[in-house]
């Protein structure tokens, strides 16, 4: 894999083609855009899919839907509105709107005929809601993403995500490429990564490593993840193996250890674009931690879980939002990729994604 | 006037013409661009008319007088700098010019000569000034506004106003379309509007409603209004008429009540073009209200009124920022109108104003 | 020198040329980036010339180099890494660079051939460390600026200096105009500058000035300065000369006084660019101030004229901010210059500078 000659065809097949950072997401995949509990009944939520503005309104009673977020009469955001029943009704001037996007309005000298609001496929699961920004007839046969270990009472699942200011390729190069591992030496000590190897097809790239520890001491929330599964203590070199997907659009890693049949953690991530350009993304990660034979110590170390993480993922957002900011400042990508599981993945991005519209 | 012919036709002509929201002020007004108190004898103001610095000199005696704003020598604000008798001098190399802006000054190497700025049309009423920013020709030609009320004793006047994001037509048409009561609905309980009619002509619009409450409490700056003018308390239903008229480029609110020959309130109020491109104004108002029989009560309940009206305008201004905001990111006006007389209102704004610069 | 002919032909030649603001610094100079006190042994320093970022790394042991300041990787900002010895490392993914600007690390599958960073000339000199960015086999036989006072125990220096958002020509400009001593009236009483002569050549303009009091006191830190000098206090009128020199691309300024051979006061000070366009810089500015004949005195009273002269600062930038505001809003410069010598130092900053890229 080392091979110069496959890493300059393939850097030279990239330089062919448009800036990876202007590619756009397919839109006909079910993508997260509010957690669950940010809707409550007879409530609605303002969100964005790549620039789209979105009212996700939730019923008094009944399943939530999706509508164009904007009042047709003077693009007011609906989601200021109140939601009365099974309607929306806007801030402004009062118009409502049923779940199929029509004005059911008689107020004043309103037409309400004019006034239509397109709805989008919505689904709701295991705490996430979805929506389907693509060809809607396409909604249907499209599988929503699955999560079994967040039903599963084996494990314990914690729900994280915010707002990330950069294109959603940065999110996904950025979990896959372990080196980086160096970046959170402070947090999880010395780490050698060793790359066993990866694996590629149509829609998506797998890369699968084991780690030493070279220096330092391993964190608490590391052990609560698999040190006390062994005896030998801090000796667990090379022993488990990490597995990081890009199954486009979602990426997901998996920690699998050994003399355990299922992966100790599992990691589910959705990257959604905020803005039309998509130099903005809002996360939404599922992460599932498999409990410990002792019963409730996984729950009574969660908020050191917690804390980890979060450390863990403000380190990797200064980087990615340092590696856009560079990109706009430069005025284009000039990643020189030297790692080839990255430039595969980079591939794959570019190939899945949709080209930017003309002029940009 | 609710036919739809009608309204697919108003609106088809406004399809045909450029964006409301880029069609510019016509400058050939009176408008007011400070309020008396803000300028002292021996201060200078900054101001601006879309986009063009002024600043507005008092004199330590002496009327008011406008200059362009900033100095020729190297564009420093003049605002910044010192009064002096009847002149003004700049804070940078204290270049000193009269109120017909030729530079006076003969320090250092100067040649005063070269300096001179332009000079505007300027007057003060009843606690506004004024400038012309028109053809200067026709400053003598063009009245100012009056408003007999500011001066009637038997009524009291609240100035207001502040600086709202937005282009002034979102303004006019807000104040003008009734159905927005229900965005005050919280503050003035239910009402529900009855249009009575428009008129029109060359240079104004005029719609004239009438209103029933249908839920909630009349709250008691409404009652200060008008409400202690009837015996029969709360049930007021269809006996106040509105009357709101955009007189090109000023607009005006007017109510009246049965029984009572004189309007029990009346606002007049300008929308003054901020930036070059017109997307912020500066609001100046004058609210009148008729002094109740029992002597000060008004003046007594002076504070909750200023409050009430505070609270109304906050909740307008974050519905027109609101719309102009979507108006940017949607690249457009995308209205869907629906309302005759905002239909005319909007043919008048357009006919009236002035096409935006070539190529904007 | 108030000849009309003479300033209009200058005026007319300048016309004739690009926008001053637009023109770009000559990079064949070594321009100062960093005090040497803001980078300690072991640490690097993220710094900007002309919108080009760059590090600065002082080894753990050795002279301090500076590289191009982005990790040709992804382009995360070296400054957030870590100095290594010898070495600076990148924050994200650990890839270790030398003096050269080579990588040198083997993590992973990375080849560090293809990473490479540009290294510049960069010298340390009196608490200044420079860089050359201009063609770099001239940095050689290019002289670094000289401070002699610096190291003269008869003098005590200040340094000073911050980001100012304007272009550097603003800055030469306003250093040289006395007039603009009418700017801080408030601060040192009021002055008359007389023009006693200017004095150009290829690469420098230089400004004479004597100054009399006619009004307001001396302040104490004036006097600190030359006041003390003389038996009879405040009647100096005349006696002092000012010598303000653009010496491209730097300035100067120097104060004698009658019956002392060396100057008083002698201030040192460049303007170097920060953002691409150059419109912002910032100030490294040594001002060396002449020991009393009573010891200690001068320290003594040191923090009062720290004070006086950060207030003298913020007000030059108060105005210099203005003058760069305005050129913004009315996109380009207007200027209309009368003072002769300001004519000739523009024309030196233009004939001196670099013209803009095509297309700006």
């Amino acid at each position: 894999m080392k091979n110069g000659s496959t890493i300059n065809s393939l850097q030279a097949a990239l330089l062919e083609k448009a800036d990876l950072r202007r590619v756009r997401s397919d839109p006909n995949f079910w993508y997260p855009v509010a957690w669950s509990r940010e809707v409550r009944p007879g409530k609605a939520l303002g969100v964005q899919f790549a620039g789209h503005p979105l009212v996700v309104v939730r019923p008094t009673n009944g399943a939530p839907y999706a509508l164009d977020g904007l009042c047709p009469h003077k693009q007011v955001p609906l989601s200021k509105g109140a939601v009365c029943g099974d309607f929306i009704s806007c801030l402004a001037h009062g118009l409502k709107y049923d779940r199929k996007g029509q004005c059911v309005s008689q107020n004043g000298a309103a037409d309400a005929g004019l006034l239509r609001l397109k709805p989008w496929a919505c689904r709701e699961k295991d705490g996430l809601i979805f929506v389907f920004m693509g060809n809607q007839a396409l909604a249907e046969t499209k599988p929503l993403p699955d999560f079994p270990r967040v039903r599963d009472k084996r494990y314990r699942t914690r729900r994280f995500g915010q707002v990330v200011n950069c294109h959603y390729s940065f999110m996904h190069e950025n979990l896959m490429d372990m080196n980086h591992q160096v970046l959170h030496s402070r947090l999880v000590g010395k780490m050698k990564p060793r790359f066993l190897g990866m694996d590629r097809g149509e829609d998506f790239v797998e890369a699968r490593y084991t780690f030493a520890r070279t220096g330092g001491k391993q964190p608490l929330s590391e052990a609560l993840i698999y040190g006390q599964r062994r005896k030998d203590g801090r000796d667990f070199a090379y022993r488990d193996v990490m597995t990081i997907r890009t199954q486009y659009p979602y990426q997901t890693l998996r920690i699998e250890t050994q003399g355990i049949d299922e992966p100790v953690m599992e990691l589910w991530i959705s990257y959604v674009p905020q803005d039309r350009q998509e130099l903005t993304n809002r996360v939404f990660g599922l992460l599932s931690i498999k409990r410990l034979k002792v019963p409730f110590l996984l729950d009574l170390a969660w908020p050191v879980l917690v804390a980890f993480t979060e450390r863990v993922f403000f380190e990797d957002r200064e980087i990615v939002e340092l590696e856009q900011q560079a990109w706009k400042e430069l005025g284009g990508d000039h990643n020189v990729e030297v790692f080839p599981v990255i430039l595969a993945l980079r591939q794959l991005l570019r190939d899945r994604g949709v080209s930017p519209p003309q002029g940009e």
